[in-house]
């Protein structure tokens, strides 16, 4: 089978053995952004085509593919929603060649009745975490998400705006003109940032505390953007942790972003550790031999 | 006397009499960020020439003009600090015509030794408070200030980024597609936004909430703006109150702004009320009855 991870910027694809073995992958940046209307079958033609052609001709998609905006809307599926539930929601789309079918996101409500969506994350959650134990899940990003799951299903989850806040914060306010946006990654700094979030004081009262620091020149244009990075990581962590975690916490991304997030939780004391790679094209696989319509 | 109020993006200029009368106003957007280097003689005549020509000989400044970037540096003065020590700690300027003369800001470091600035709300706060109680006085702003009083002076304040924060994330975030920037204030949805950040869970994970609220329809276009203001101060104010207050807080500025906060500090059950306008010409005009060097 093949199964491609679709999102808002870019495009994962994975062939993968019937045992769920990853034989290849491929990356580009092919995300539902760049997709005009009806444009969908040709985009997965381009990344996937040569595998169909060769036989592969059962294809799952997880991710923003299944949004308004996508190529077929696969509505919501309230939590708790495990890899059954999954399977049985998905959405079959008209390809010429191949069965393609959507994995739909997840909805629920926090406490207060406010609403929470997800899509694409739940699939790399089951894939990360595929037993049945208590556990908190985070996905680092633009829009981190932190989901409690148990008996192999997610149950809840909460985002954070905080990559794209870190992006208007950094460069569309008086910080921009303290930072340079270039350099490399200072834990130290980073470190420094989680500590002041860990203070009171409120997040908009420790962004000022930045620019004052730079003022009297106790930090530098080198560390700022890291302190800004762990300001904020930290302000997620604290509010994550409020809500009560099952430790350890299973962190799942790329290398350098979920790095940044152990080091908070280390400071914050919080037992993690991280999923291994391609959870992705795990959850695509376990989705599918869900699949009723799959079953050989 | 002539009173400036020379901030980042305009210019505030009154025209005093003896006993602190304002006899005259005018607000030019002149602030320091369009000035050349050398300009600011300029400047202050094309603003005030007119009445220097007349015989008001005495002009005191207060705000960035007394910064790196402005007319001539006026060094942070440490709190507290009080009329009498705003007086003494003024710095002169040379200016042909007339003598002139530059309040500093303040400083000073909270409770975890974080260092804060402010430039020219310390001398509305000393106007907008001429007695010696004790008191919290907020500036509301790109930069909100919210200061302690007591005995004549402030004692201590706190900076938060709110305002700057509202246009960086209602600008430049998946929020911005969601929101009309254009639509009128609207009072209920800030109410909400207050409520909301009166719930656990953060403030990057409220943002977030927004989002999804827009998905599910329970948030239109035209209310979305002010729900992100309402969620921003409501988040600012609750850290503010964290650290205890004495009531009634004192709001100075522009009535639309002073309102907002009104309604926040009420969803908070905290007593307020709103200084007189022109408290930066009172405060001017206090501060120059104490120095030395102009007494009769």
């Amino acid at each position: 089978m093949i199964g491609i991870d679709w999102g808002t910027t870019g495009l994962r694809a994975y062939r993968l053995a019937p045992d769920g073995t990853v034989l290849a992958r491929r990356e580009t940046p092919r995300g539902i952004l760049g997709i005009e209307p009806g444009g969908f079958p040709d985009a997965l033609r381009a990344s996937a085509g040569d595998w169909i052609d060769k036989g592969d001709t059962r294809v799952l998609v997880s991710g923003m593919a299944g949004s308004r905006q996508g190529w077929v809307e696969a509505p919501y599926l309230p939590c708790p929603a495990d890899l059954d539930g999954l399977a049985e929601a998905t959405v079959a789309v008209p390809f010429d060649g191949a069965e393609v079918r959507i994995v739909p996101g997840l909805c629920c409500l926090d406490r207060h009745g406010v609403p929470e969506v997800m899509r694409g994350e739940e699939t790399q959650m089951l894939g990360a975490l595929a037993g049945a134990e208590a556990a908190t899940v985070c996905l680092p990003g633009s829009h981190s998400k932190w989901a409690t799951m148990a008996g192999g299903a997610v149950t809840g989850f909460a985002t954070h705006l905080t990559g794209e806040a870190y992006a208007a914060l950094s460069g569309h306010t008086i910080l921009a003109r303290m930072m340079d946006p270039g350099a490399p990654a200072d834990p130290a700094a980073f470190a420094r940032g989680v500590a002041r979030a860990k203070q009171p004081g409120g997040l908009l009262h420790h962004l000022f505390g930045l620019r004052a620091a730079s003022l009297f020149d106790e930090i530098t244009e080198a560390e700022a953007a890291s302190f800004l990075s762990g300001l904020l990581v930290g302000h997620e962590v604290a509010a994550a942790l409020e809500g009560g975690v099952a430790p350890p916490v299973i962190l799942v991304g790329a290398p350098a972003l979920t790095a940044r997030y152990a080091a908070a939780l280390d400071a914050f004391g919080v037992p993690h550790r991280s999923a291994a790679p391609d959870a992705a094209a795990r959850g695509l696989h376990l989705i599918a031999t869900r699949l009723a319509a799959w079953r050989p």
